[in-house]
């Protein structure tokens, strides 16, 4: 297998864009990437989209948008693993150019979400949950969180205000970046007096609907060399999956998808949890930033929410988690955002993060979920 | 890379299903794969399927399968490429044993159609079409074939009994096939009388609306020797995309995408059409084998029709066309459809398909593709 690494990278301003098409938001995100990383032509694509059949009636992605890119005839692989399906696009184009089958691949990922109403929108998400033994019986995915919430808070007396430090964290982070849905501050305080939407999570714990696209393009090392720009050498990739539904996990409050992935990609790495300069992690509701944390290792059980209180995982903390602002703040349109975490990652450790910068990074992990945690993708990566 | 072998195939009676659901049909179909193969464990699956949002509510099958397979952690990869999803999930295994990634690994398709009323089907299907430019003026798949069908004849002098004679040999060969949809007989005149749905096409020249699923493994040709079994190499994998829309392409009675697969192929199984003992192709349409048939260079272009009409393309004849019965006449669960063209040519290759085994095959192939052919799945196998 040879080394890979990441040399362009793109993204839109995501939030509600009722002037573009899912084509438009691709394409935007895409030649970016492609003008950003210097190539006049790419090998093969992927795209992860959770579910653009039920959000806008079209299905066959591949091959629209590599005709869209005015490259047929390449490979155009749409692949999909509910919210995840952007990480897991950037894992098949890891692989494609590890393996030598392509040397030049665009890894991209979109979602066009709010063409339809939120009953449908609440619907179509609903379909990364057991639609037999979950969503039949009328729970969505804030109540599924919510659940683990609440076990977490019972099994090691995470609060209330711990979950709401997370909001305000990654807001705070998302202030930072222009490109980002919602650039407000929003307090501890507003958190816990925002609206319910399944106690103890308000509005304020959950992230958004959102439309928007992200994009990067892979290359062996060797040829980034050669190009002589800057790139991040791709360090392990790891994929696992858990139980779809969450009544069969041995525990609510925990995430075994997470910690397997985690441990797979250290070893890959060579590295452990305290090597990490920083990590861009799945942030769907204010409680999975917190039992991620904990997955992959970087705190005990049980201490990601005091953690979160205390400031360590914020920018200039021990461990600033989700720089970009997260999903919380930067949006999450659910194809697109474990491109996006590789995008961060890429501008941190080539050192063009700006007013979010982390200082001299070395290593940065991407952490990218689906559902309550049945699939899990997690990338590490290197400062070249 | 390494050379790959295909070691266990499974498959259920395709059908209108109603008591089966979509998690039951494709367990039957990966449980009989994996007995079959004689593994005690899969180090990853994939499972292609086009539209399980749109059928039936439910996406995250990757993890959802893994699961209800109870070989969670293992990464299970959901890939979408329209009706050539099952082709694309075979290539992404192969990929995978190939490339080192993984030793023993399951691929699968699976469709759960009939769920829907038939409106609510032909939406979804048409999602394979460019919903933008194509379905919004209310042009279904029957159409858009009817439209290459017509543009074949004009060019070509093909007949209107030269398509029905592709419909009745199929039926001939899925009368042989005990896991086929329909097993009855169907005669040209009774194909050219039956009911029109877009002119020259009858609902006999079209392929049904099934509920299925199949799934085969693959491991390197080292391991399938060590274990002793029946196996074929996978000497050929081609993936192509082509423009969405038919209305871009420079002809409509060719198919560009399986020419540069079919080249591709060829190339890399270092044979021409000449050598292959058979092929599975993608009769979505009567149309479509015809126009696959030239495409693979099996026939000149224009003498497709003629080739169908003379038998040479009849189990017995000069090259077998889709002994299993084809689309037409085995079913189009979309997704599985690429999957259970790789069975076939297990069984024949090893000696297996009984009533309808070709005479000492050597080279099989198959072609899978999705809407008009903006997709293109090309795999060559090798008799072990």
């Amino acid at each position: 297998m040879r080394d890979v690494a990441v040399i362009g990278v793109g993204m839109n301003h995501w939030g509600e864009l009722w002037e573009k098409s899912l084509r438009n938001l691709w394409t935007e995100a895409a030649l970016e990437a492609v003008e950003h990383a210097g190539v006049d032509r790419v090998d093969a694509m992927t795209v992860g989209c959770m579910s653009s059949g039920l959000f806008v009636g079209q299905e066959h992605l591949g091959a629209m948008l590599a005709d869209q890119l005015g490259m047929g005839p390449i490979p155009g692989t749409r692949v999909e693993s509910a919210c995840a399906s952007g990480g897991l696009a950037f894992r098949q184009a890891y692989l494609a150019v590890a393996s030598g089958v392509s040397d030049i691949v665009l890894a991209t990922g979109v979602e066009k979400m709010t063409d339809v109403d939120g009953g449908a929108a609440t619907y179509a998400l609903s379909a990364a949950a057991d639609q037999e033994y979950e969503g039949y019986h009328g729970i969505t995915f804030p109540g599924l969180y919510a659940m683990m919430a609440r076990a977490h808070m019972k099994a090691f007396g995470t609060t209330r205000r711990q979950l709401a430090c997370v909001a305000a964290k990654n807001h705070d982070n998302g202030l930072l970046n222009p490109l980002a849905q919602y650039q407000m501050k929003v307090t501890p305080e507003g958190v816990m007096a925002s609206v319910p939407v399944a106690d103890p999570l308000g509005v304020l714990d959950c992230s958004p609907i959102t439309d928007g696209a992200a994009a990067v393009v892979l290359v062996p090392v060797e040829l980034a060399k050669k190009m002589g720009r800057p790139y991040i050498r791709v360090a392990a990739s790891a994929q696992t999956t858990d139980t779809l539904a969450l009544h069969d996990r041995e525990e609510l409050h925990s995430l075994a998808g997470t910690a397997k992935a985690a441990a797979m990609a250290y070893k890959e790495a060579g590295i452990g949890p305290k090597d990490l300069s920083f990590a861009e992690v799945h942030d769907c509701f204010t409680i999975a930033e917190i039992m991620v944390t904990e997955g992959l290792g970087l705190f005990e059980k049980g201490k990601g929410g005091p953690a979160a209180e205390a400031g360590v995982t914020a920018l200039g903390g021990k461990i600033p988690i989700n720089t970009s602002g997260g999903l919380k703040s930067k949006g999450h349109p659910v194809g697109a955002t474990g491109i996006a975490q590789v995008r961060e990652v890429f501008l941190q450790l080539t050192g063009q993060a700006d007013k979010r910068q982390v200082k001299n990074p070395r290593w940065g992990l991407t952490q990218n979920m689906g559902g309550t945690g049945a699939s899990t993708l997690i990338h590490i990566f290197e400062r070249a």
